[in-house]
Formats: structure tokens, sequence, C-alpha cells
């Protein structure tokens, strides 16, 4: 486990009792997510599947979206955000049955398959260059008073994704190792809350795209480090494309995981491919980079059961095919 | 409901009681799998998925065969099936699990995927042409002193099966209307047990190619009728090619189905787009067959809420990358 010193000027990390309310308060509202046996298990590492593309908006977002409207002020006229895709697209979906207006800022790099899932959910969309995402959200935010939900720098986010550390310590308390997708951090920061008080010695590990590894890079200076949209954009994992953590979930990272082990862009592609084929799971290629890690990686991790979180299945019908037909590697 | 009178010269059917003895035996080997929302409902419909597709062996058969391999007599020296290749795998599986070696016979026009998934599980296979499956197994039966365990003429095959209805009654008791594709009609007499004997009011309807409707022109005209296997064969849901229903399914579906419906082909490879796309779930092409269903005859349907079994997703990849390239119909 991580020394977990803190400092005072570190933002206070999320606690048990955040994720606990987070559950009670959205579980109407998303679906209790199947821990899924995979076939290509390797000896003394099983692994399991959390598949939260199964969520209605096709990744784990909807949680951390839902609790954040549902807890909002009565007064509340709309809510914005910018987001790659999948946050935009959860938040919509939980505004939309809040009856609430959205509008969802995304970079104009991301697939045209997502950003029709919005409009067809009644949000507004706004596309800008990747690197204009915040500042344009909160122009809007001022100028029409909507509330800013930020796809992972928000407590009520962080708390809602902690849901899913939840849910894996309740259905396979022996899990030795987890292995979660990171870009902006709010699903593994929410995680590690959950998984650092049920079950404190299971290892909770990071994965990044090597194309776009800015956090790895923190946890290894011990600094928060900040990669050029341009540069993070070279993956094809269009969900991990975000330049930074923020401050709360680099705090909750430096302070609660173990490790960010990194994946190449062939074994994403590998990745979705097994997982198509052998799980019958439709995952985006940011969905696939912890099963990814699982095939990479798992040598080095302690004996033991493996969870790996399949965080969405947004993908481009014409990218899955291609993965379908081409030669495994 | 169907009248329920039955006769004296008509087997016996499975009893509720069946069933949750074989929800007991199975549960440690089959996954619970979810109900899933699916976000293209039509209003006064809404639709869930029963997502069979994720056993560990892609069907819904894992339960059959399981509760047929845990109720065998302790001097079994191995099992052999016919199968067009769902219930050989998870023959192969629950055989390999419990330590009995395991030969599948398989007609000659099943997808190689399916036979290299059943050789990876030490299993032995057989190849032959359709019309030959049953007579080899139960020659094999015969020379080397296995029990047959038949793909769906079995009451331990029926009962674990209807295990699924079990669980959609548990998860959502306000359901109208069930679908659930037809075959040797395993799964729906099992389904139809569980559910007759807990939400008596349901609406149990049988879906199959209108390429091989053999269930559906017996419920019309009264008898057990079966179409050739070359008739059968044309349909792309390699999985529904049984050529006529046994005298135990054929039992339970004269007295506890409501309706048998039919779908074409092109709405077969509509839904598994759509599956793929919309829910992040591959199906086969029989495994489709129940959503495409409801895309074709939902308004028929009484008001409420209708489950989709989605019974399997062992496809070969080429043809679930075809299915994804060519544009929706």
């Amino acid at each position: 486990m991580t020394e977990q010193t803190g400092s005072e000027h570190s933002p206070a990390l999320l606690t048990m009792d955040d994720v606990r309310a987070a559950a009670r308060r959205i579980r109407p509202h998303v679906v209790r997510t199947p821990l899924l046996p995979a076939g290509w298990s390797a000896p003394g590492h099983p692994l399991w599947l959390k598949a939260e593309n199964l969520q209605p908006s096709g990744a784990f977002k909807l949680r951390g979206a839902t609790n954040a409207i549902l807890n909002l002020s009565p007064g509340t006229t709309g809510v914005v955000t910018h987001s790659s895709g999948n946050h935009g697209r959860a938040l919509a979906h939980a505004a939309r049955a809040a009856g609430l207006p959205a509008t969802v800022v995304v970079p104009d790099n991301t697939p045209p398959v997502k950003i029709a899932a919005i409009r067809e959910l009644s949000a507004q969309v706004v596309v800008v260059p990747p690197g204009d995402r915040e500042r344009v959200a909160e122009e809007l935010r001022a100028r029409h008073g909507f509330v800013l939900v930020p796809p992972f720098e928000s407590p009520a986010v962080i708390a809602g994704q902690g849901t899913v550390g939840l849910e894996i310590a309740e259905d396979l308390p022996e899990v030795a190792t987890v292995l979660v997708p990171v870009s902006g951090a709010g699903l593994i920061s929410g995680i590690a809350v959950a998984l650092r008080a049920l079950l404190p010695e299971v290892r909770i590990i990071g994965v990044e795209p090597a194309d776009a590894a800015d956090a790895a890079e923190s946890l290894r200076t011990g600094h928060l480090v900040r990669w050029s949209p341009e540069r993070t954009a070279r993956t094809v994992a269009d969900g991990l494309r975000a330049p930074s953590l923020g401050e709360l979930t680099w705090a909750h990272v430096r302070q609660l995981v173990d490790d960010i082990v990194q994946v190449r862009e062939d074994e994403i592609l590998a990745a979705m491919r097994v997982l198509a084929t052998q799980a019958r799971l439709v995952a985006e290629p940011s969905g696939a980079v912890a099963a990814a890690a699982y095939q990479a990686h798992h040598a080095s991790f302690p004996h033991g059961p493996v969870v790996a979180v399949v965080s969405g299945g947004n993908v481009e019908p014409s990218l899955l095919a291609r993965v379908l037909t081409e030669r495994p590697s």
C-alpha cells in the first residue's frame, strides 16, 4: 500500500460515507453491473470483468453524473459540462431524467457516434478545439447561471464513481488486484476510497495508454504534470485524453493508488477483440485498457483474483468492425 | 393464457420445485445474468434484455448442461451429446469442471468458431451431416457406456434453463411479456414452468426465424411437426435449426406458451447491430431473434414491460463485422 501522508495543502479525500450515500441515491437510476469471469485467465490470476459498458449510457460515467444531479439545490435551472463524450452523455441522460436542460462542451476530436448520442438525449452540444473545453464550459456557466458538473474534479462525481469499488468489494472480497482506466482519475479516485476502506490490502493499479501517460508521470515524479491536448490526442482511447488530473483527483491518486501502468495502442485493440469474441462485451478503446493491462502485465501482479474495469462501450461501429476482421496480434 | 388440458398420453410437465432445485444446484457454476434496460424502447413497452450471452460458455445452455452433469450418478464415466454448438460447448464446459470426459456430435454446418471452442474445452468433437446427429450420438452412447445429455429433451436440462425464468420473475415481477428464442424449446419450456408458477398472467411468446418455423406450425396446427434439416438450415440463426421439438418440450409449449412469432433474416441481423451498438452486447443471430421480435411485433403486445432473452453470443467475428459495417435496414 502507498504511504498515506497527505499535506495540509492537499484537498481532503472523500470518505466511505460519501460513497455509501451515493450508492443509496443512485441505486434506482443505474445498473448494478455484473462481475463476469473471463475465460482467458492465466493460472494464479483469475480475471473478472466489471462490465460498466452495460450502463444505460454505455459507461460508468452515469454513476457520478447521476449522483451530482441528485445533489443539486432545488432552484437549479440547468447544468453544463465539458467532456470527451461519455460524461457528457451521462450528464445528458441524468439531466433529462431529472427534467433539467443540459449543455455539453465537447472537443472536436470526439467520435461522431458519441456526439450524436448526446444530441439524442435532448442536450445542447457545443464543439470546440480540445484546449478550449474548460474555458468555454466556464463561460456558459457564468452566462446562463447553470451549474457546472465537471467530468471528474467534483466530490459528488467521485463519490458516484466510487460505487463501482463498493460493488467489487461486495461481489469478490478475495480480489487481490483491481485495474482501472485513468484519464482525469475520477473513477480510480472513487474506487480507491471504497476499496481502501473495505479491502485495505488490495492492490489498486491505474491504466493509461502510453500515448497519454500524464498520470503515470505524475505518480512517478511526485508532482502533478500536464500533457498537451495535442499529445494525448494521439491515442485511439478517446475517453482517456484528459491532459491532466485535477487537484482533487491527484490527491486521491497520490495517497491511495499503488501504481499506474501503461499499454500500447495495439494492445488496446487486441483487448477490444478479446472482449467482443470471448466475453461478448462491446468495449470502446478506453474501456479495454484495463483488460489490455491484464494481458500485458499480469505476471507481475500478486497471486490472486484480478478485476479489470470495462469502463465503457461507446465505440464507432466501423472501428469495432475493423478490430474484428484484423488478425489478432 | 393457453388452455392447460394435457392428455393422459402427454409426458408430465416439470414443476417449480424442479426449477428451484436446479437453481440451488447450479448457482456456484453459472452467472446470474443482469436484466438490462434497452435504450430504444417504444412508449408503453419498456424493453429489458436478459443477457444470457454473458454466461462463461457464451449462452444460456450452461444452465441446463450444468444441472444435468450435477445430476449424474457417481459411477458415470463420460457424457455425449449432439448439438449445433452452444449445448455442446456448455456440456464440455460443465463436464470439464466435473472432471468427466465429453464427446460432442455437431452438424457439419456449425460455425467453425463454435467447434473450435468445444475442442478448447478438452472435449472430443465428431462432425456429421445434420440429419445424422441424433443417431451418431446414440451409437457413441451405446458403444462407450456414456450418458447421453440431450440438448433439450431432458427434464434436468429443461429445469436448468428454467432458472432464467426464475431470475426474470425475481428481477421484474411487473413484466407483461417475455420473448424467448425457440429451437428445440428447452429454454422456453423451462422459462414457462417458472413464469406460470410465479407470474401466472405473463404472456410467454416464442420466437423463430421464418425459415425455421416448425414450432410455430406445430402450435398453430395442434400437432408436433418436423421440418427437414435442409429446410431449417436456411436461416443464419445456426442455433435455431433443430428440425422439431421433442415430445417433452412440445408438451410444455402446447400447454404453457401463448404464441410463437416469426422474424425475417434481415430483422435478425438488424437486431444484432442494435444490440452491439446500443446495448454493448455481442449476440449471435439466434441470440438476437427475441430482440428482433420486439422491433417487429411490440405494437401487438399487451401494455407493460417486455423481456427479450438474449440467449447467446457465440458469433463468427466476420459476421459481426459485416453486420456493423452494413447500413441498418
